[in-house]
Parts: structure tokens; sequence; C-alpha cells
């Protein structure tokens, strides 16, 4: 590579989280960083967009000699606003996170942090989520950065083929090593608890439990269980191929009948 | 079937759209109808859910003689709280929109009537989103009808494997047919609209061109731009499993190099 290359960070946790302060300190080792991320946190935001309101974007000081930006918007809006108005060339990687909190199985489809990644996809960088299985504001960091460097030199090296990007969680404590798996079959198992505010009207927040359905050694689950790192290789395209020959002898055409 | 099939209505336009209303009304030739559905606009919410506010439900008699809902969430949380609030049985259906506006693509990423059907689908659920490629509020439905009858009546018939659902796209006016497609490849190209509000201050609204990276005839895309009604098998798997095998030869482990 004649320049060294030009590395795209953000996440859903905001611009002022432990985990993207820590991603920026890695990525600076490998090469030039420009950092586009929430201005508050975003958690949970999935592939939202903004398209009712207006957006917002900051220059601001957050990291030492790094171009950053804070965005009012979702984790996708963040990168939709960077390649649109920030970035002078095309990205070599766009790195997210480190999420503070498992991405693992189901929640790929919840996370603005992975959603973040999955929007740089689309737009044909090679991207990385990571995510620590531990949601303390003040968790550690230190064991997850030489697999982060790892991680990110290997797919700069190898690149990823258009589509793909990888869903990477590490489990908190000893690391046993890495591991390539598969998104777990599993999903949240919704418990709303129910209140009453003070004028007696009734509202709920939404809590409940993981619901490891699958157990199989190549999930993503199993790894981060036995204290592995879970790398998941994933895809936007959602089309179940698997299905196309079956659905083509359902019945739809009209005149068939 | 011994007892009529139990149907959950859900949608991202909110409550109160024309596309919502038609469902109910096809769907009450079919089964017992419950929909819940959000109190207002929910757009482009994608997968996102609401773990930082209080969530607000209310029986409303919208649509006459039906059980009905509105919930101040987004359409995941409408569905997740149908499941552990409303529901006495589990649906054998269920089914999402009409959206207003096209959901073919890579639409189905940032849709809520498509996520809305996907959280469904986590939940077991056979489940379909319908859309007409017409944004008007006051687009004509009327051509739709007979097609989504029949597309429920198959999938209550046929079933779906577990973790399938059906991304289903309709042309505005006259219908050729239906096609069983792929997602086909495309983005969105963002042009965002720099502003100043009264105080002097710059802000953005996102606007942007459909760009489809495609044009092969086994795509949504295809179908719909030649006058098909577009049936895409849709999955909640995001794992791109022809990339493992690959990934396994990175040098990821610490301890290899």
């Amino acid at each position: 590579m004649a320049e060294k290359p030009l590395i795209l960070i953000s996440n859903d946790d905001s611009i002022n989280s432990p985990g993207i302060a820590v991603l920026v300190e890695i990525m600076l080792k490998i090469g030039e960083v420009i950092v586009v991320a929430p201005d508050g946190p975003q958690s949970a935001q999935g592939h939202s967009i903004t398209i009712e309101d207006p957006i917002r974007l900051s220059k601001v000081n957050t990291f030492k000699g790094v171009t950053a930006y804070q965005c009012s918007g979702t984790p996708v809006d963040c990168v939709k606003i960077a390649i649109d108005k920030l970035l002078s060339r095309q990205p070599d990687l766009m790195v997210s996170g480190i999420n503070h909190g498992s991405n693992a199985s189901i929640n790929v489809l919840y996370s603005g942090t992975m959603s973040a990644a999955v929007e740089a996809s689309i737009d044909g960088m090679p991207a990385i989520g990571f995510s620590l299985c531990d949601f303390s504001w003040n968790a550690n960091f230190d064991h997850c950065k030489p697999y982060i460097e790892r991680l990110a030199r290997e797919a700069l090296e190898n690149k990823l083929p258009y589509g793909n990007l990888l869903n990477v969680n590490i489990p908190p404590g000893e690391i046993k090593g890495v591991k390539v798996c598969r998104q777990a079959k599993g999903r949240w198992k919704e418990d709303f608890d129910r209140r009453h505010d003070p004028f007696g009207r009734e509202y709920f927040w939404m809590t409940g439990q993981f619901v490891d359905m699958d157990h199989q050694e190549d999930s993503d689950e199993w790894a981060l269980n036995n204290g592995y790192i879970s790398v998941v290789p994933t895809m936007f395209d959602l089309t179940a191929h698997q299905q196309i020959e079956t659905l083509k002898q359902w019945n739809l055409n009209l005149d068939k009948k």
C-alpha cells in the first residue's frame, strides 16, 4: 500500500464511550483514522436512519490528533454522512465499536454498532464490528487489544468479498483463542415491565431474557461461552436463497387457479 | 384447521395509514385479526427497539369490530409487546404493511414494516411484509387485494420453515403476475442537503438516489420494473455461510504467528 490505510470508525455507544477510544488507539497503530460517531447513546437502533428530523454534525477534539465528528443521528446516519460529506477517499477499512455488550446471535439485528458496519459494507468497505461481552461503562478492554489489531490487519491484507463484513464478539476475561462461527439461533423472550406514571397512566419498560436455541459448537454463543472470540462472516443479502425453488411451487399467480 | 387462523397485523406508517386498513380488510376474509401498530410514523426505523424510554400501549377502535392497539414504540416493539402482553395464543400468520413505498432490494434493511415481519419470524410465526411501490398516502391499493389474499392463504397452507419470511413488493398499476426473486444488489447514494437554521447553525436533511447495481432478471428490482409482484424469501440469519471456510485460513490466533 503506497499510503497509510484510511480507517473509518463509528459505534453506537456514543463518541464519548470508553470502547471507541480503545478502538481509535488500536487503529492509530495501523493507519490514518477518521471518527464519525453518535453524540449520545444509540444502542439498539438497528439499521434505522433519520428521515423525519434534521441531522447535526460537529467537529470535536475527543481524540488527540484525530479527525473526529459527532453526529446527532443514528450509527447508520454517521456512516452515510461520512461518505457523502467528510471522506476525501474510500476508506480501506471501517471498524465499529468496541461495543459495550454482546452483539452475538440475534443481537446482530438490533445493534447500532453492527448496523454501522453493515452500512459500510453496503458502500463497498471491508468492515468489522467489535463487541466486548460486558455492558459495564468501565469494562476492561486490555485483553481485546492484540486480537483486534490482528483482526484489522488480517482484514486489510486478505480483503473481504463485496457484501461481507465481520461480527466479532470478545468474552470478558481470559481468551482461549479465536473461532470462526455462524450466528447462533437465539431470541429474546420479552418481559415488559408494566408500571403507572404519576398521573395513573400505564406504561411499559422492555426487559427480557436471551434464549440460546442453538448450543452447537459452531455457533458464536458456544464460542463465547467457552472463552473464545467469535468471528462471524456477516452479509446484508437477506435472501433465503435455498427457499426460492420451493416458493416457485406455491400457487401465487391468480390466473393459475 | 379447527379454529379460524389468528393473524397479527402491524406496519410502520402508523395505525392510521390507509395501507394497514386495506390489510385488515383482506385478512378479515381469512381469519381472526389483531392489530398492534405504531401510533405515529415509524418509517426507516429498521430493527430498532425502545430501551431508553417507556412504551405506551392503548386499545383503539380504528377498525370496526377488530381488536386493535396503538403503541408508542417502533414496529419491532409492537410485535414484541403483542407477544408478551396481548396474544392469548401463537398467531398462525403475521402480516405487515401495506407499506406506502417500496421495500425491495436494500430497503429491506431500513424498513420498519419489514423489520416487524422479521421480528415475528424470529418468534416462530410465518410472516409476510407487503409494500406498494407508491409513497402517496392516497395510493390506490385495489389492484393489490386479490394477490395479497392469495399470498396469505398460500402461506397458511404451505407453511414457511422457521427463520424464513416473505418480502412482497407490488408495482403500482397493472400487474403482469408474481415472480419469486432474490434481493437485488442495490444501495442508496446519499446526498445530504446542507442548510442553516434561523440561528445560523448548520444542519442536514438526508436525501439520496437508489442505485440498482444488479439488473438481473431474477432480482426483485427487475420484477418490479417489469410489472411483476416480487416475492423474496427472506431470513434473519445474516451469516455469510460461504465465507466460513475462507475465514478459517486467516491468521487470527495470536499464538500462530
